[in-house]
């Protein structure tokens, strides 16, 4: 009730376009159906999309007895997005053409120690550099998921608890290198819209999307929509506390849920059963947690019994996302996820069904995020499509 | 976007005669600023509800320069609501004008042991005879919160940890004693409506409102309205854990922040302290609570130290909702927050400052609730008045 009319037209074409990608093509009518707008409304919005040249007509269907109706698609090729997820680990950037499909992807490895803020910058754009390399046509924007809390107005970090990062205005650091407009989020809210657009939100009313890698948080999707709170920076899960006055965490807190099932916190598990573990590589994350899920998948008791201890304290966390929240689906997804999510997923149900209301646990499935790409690049590619599709004074048609 | 056009009628006269009941007198046109309706929607909507004898003219304002304006008001005396708010010691129930003024009310008291439904039902029914009995107009609805998960639509109180009731069909049970319509829910969704309407969270957009009694909990205000989560059990922050293989919880978790913040918890807190300590009561958590209050008041160190662990434990648990909701504003509202809400409060926040991530915590105030009378039964009552204005056949006016 507080958006201005120009926030509500944003919005409106968001869903519009979003519905055409989703399930394309679609005649007019159709989507009034799928987005509860009228036929009016919609025809305006179609036009104003053809016009930006982000639709095609597809031709015509008969409807039954009636006259033919236009069928919409996107204009796939009529323009891309940039997508970067940075973690504390890696950088991934993906090319979308406007269907979102992913048409060209570049990583690279952010390496222990180097993640000072030019550094972190150089590394995205050499990746969004290489992703463009042969691409000729317009890019609508480059949306970037940044740990921690951002300020995605401001377009600042502002808080990043790995990394130790305060208040750093990477957005300006980045237009240095990487042509506007530059959008900044946090992957969890990028995360979480992907599973809504494609993944195991899609049409689901309350669903919490759980991102499992160097640090953890939930991304909060309810009533169908991703909610981000006062200040941009819902879904710090990973800092709820899980065991008071236990393990020190980066945020300064103690016993946070990031210590416990974090990849550090995963790390610690490991070590506190065996502390000369072979599995152990201190100095890599993603090396670590790739030889135990070998070895936990291979049957050897010391990695089963520390991906069990993580399934334990993950599933109290989620215990209390599901009494709180009471969501229809929790979804895992993230890089620690990719690697143990199969090996974790019996046992996290079971511990969570020992710590949950009964009542709230019969609604909440648990599933692996069923994304075959990066979730947080498409995220924050829509990000990026979302603000292209603000109307400009030039784009106004009506008054 | 799954509403239908009957559920969104139904909220929009909701939207209407909040309004009015929280600003009146007001016009069409000031009507439609504050709910974004159109004016032409707005214009059948006050029909709508003048017809249904809910609202009244109370003459014209000149607008500046323009034609004079009809100004409407709630028809205060033309129809009753009754609130009840059904805790684990006492059956509070309220008459209320359509002004949402209080005008009678009546207490029982739920002794300990006797919480069986049928001697629930009895406290419920009698208390509600009572403020009815003066009673002569029309009585528009009976809203009744009950503790625990409650199944509004069934009517069932799904379950009640403290009182092991389990799927106890009490809207059935009580339609024996009290005239429907009769409404359930439960006292977190209840009080936070409350707050949205007249309360702390009023305007705000994003809010949580901890309920400290016997049993605790959080209900949740996020974008402007009540979250309710899939099954109509969002809230249960009191079954959260704090405290990995803590305390033992009724609902069979262990370390819930419910054991060392509820009232039977914070007993708990003064005996680790004095096992003997003259303020307990141990059957009775009010005497235990009123007089810990009045001790710590005094500055008795065993009591002032039972307050601070308390809240220390508290900000732990109000820390882990800043951090994953980043709300605007934390409201502290039920029975033991009126007796020891102002001695917690510093050390609450001393507290949460601790445990929350800055960003966050900068946003967020933390206050004790400042309605005067019973929230839970203003919450309940409003919820018998939104069920009220649901469009039946022979309200139906255009097609
Ligand atoms: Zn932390
Ligand atoms: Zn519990």
């Amino acid at each position: 009730m507080r958006r201005t009319s120009r926030d509500i037209r944003t919005a409106n074409r968001y869903e519009v376009l979003r519905h055409i990608i989703a399930d394309s093509p679609l005649s007019r009518r159709e989507l009034a159906q799928l987005t509860g707008l009228s036929q009016a409304t919609v025809a305006t919005l179609v036009t104003e999309l053809l016009d930006l040249g982000l639709l095609t007509d597809v031709g015509f269907e008969d409807s039954e007895g009636g006259r033919p109706r236009g069928l919409l698609a996107v204009a796939a090729g009529r323009g891309a997005l940039v997508g970067v997820d940075v973690a504390e680990t890696y950088v991934h950037a993906e090319l979308f053409d406007l269907s979102l499909k992913v048409v060209a992807r570049a990583d690279r490895e952010v390496r222990p120690g180097e993640n000072r803020p030019e550094q972190v910058v150089a590394l995205i754009a050499d990746a969004v550099d290489e992703v463009l390399a042969g691409h000729a046509g317009r890019v609508l924007g480059v949306g970037v998921a940044l740990p921690g809390q951002v300020d995605r107005e401001g377009g600042v970090s502002v808080y990043a608890p790995n990394w130790d990062w305060h208040d750093v205005p990477l957005r300006a650091l980045l237009a240095e290198r990487v042509d506007p407009p530059l959008h900044l989020d946090n992957p969890l809210h990028a995360g979480t819209v992907a599973e809504l657009w494609s993944g195991a939100a899609r049409g689901r009313e309350d669903a919490v999307v759980v991102n499992l890698g160097t640090g953890v948080g939930a991304g909060l999707a309810l009533g169908g929509g991703l909610y981000r709170g006062i200040g941009n920076s819902a879904g710090e899960w990973g800092h709820t506390t899980l065991v008071l006055d236990g393990r020190l965490c980066h945020c300064g807190n103690r016993g946070c849920v990031e210590t416990y099932v974090g990849a550090p916190g995963i790390m610690l598990n490991l070590r506190e059963l065996s502390p000369s573990s072979p599995l152990l590589h201190p100095d890599d994350q993603t090396a670590t947690v790739r030889a135990l899920a070998a070895a936990a998948a291979a049957g050897e008791p010391v990695a089963v019994q520390a991906v069990r201890d993580t399934a334990r304290y993950l599933g109290a966390g989620i215990a209390d996302l599901v009494n709180l929240l009471n969501p229809e689906v929790i979804v895992l997804s993230s890089w620690v996820t990719t690697y143990l999510g199969e090996l974790l997923l019996g046992e996290v149900r079971t511990a969570v069904a020992r710590h949950a209301l009964r009542h709230s646990l019969a609604r909440a499935e648990i599933v692996l995020s069923p994304i075959p790409t990066d979730p947080v690049c498409l995220g924050a590619a829509t990000f990026a499509l979302e603000r292209a599709l603000a109307p400009t004074p030039t784009m106004r048609r009506t008054p």
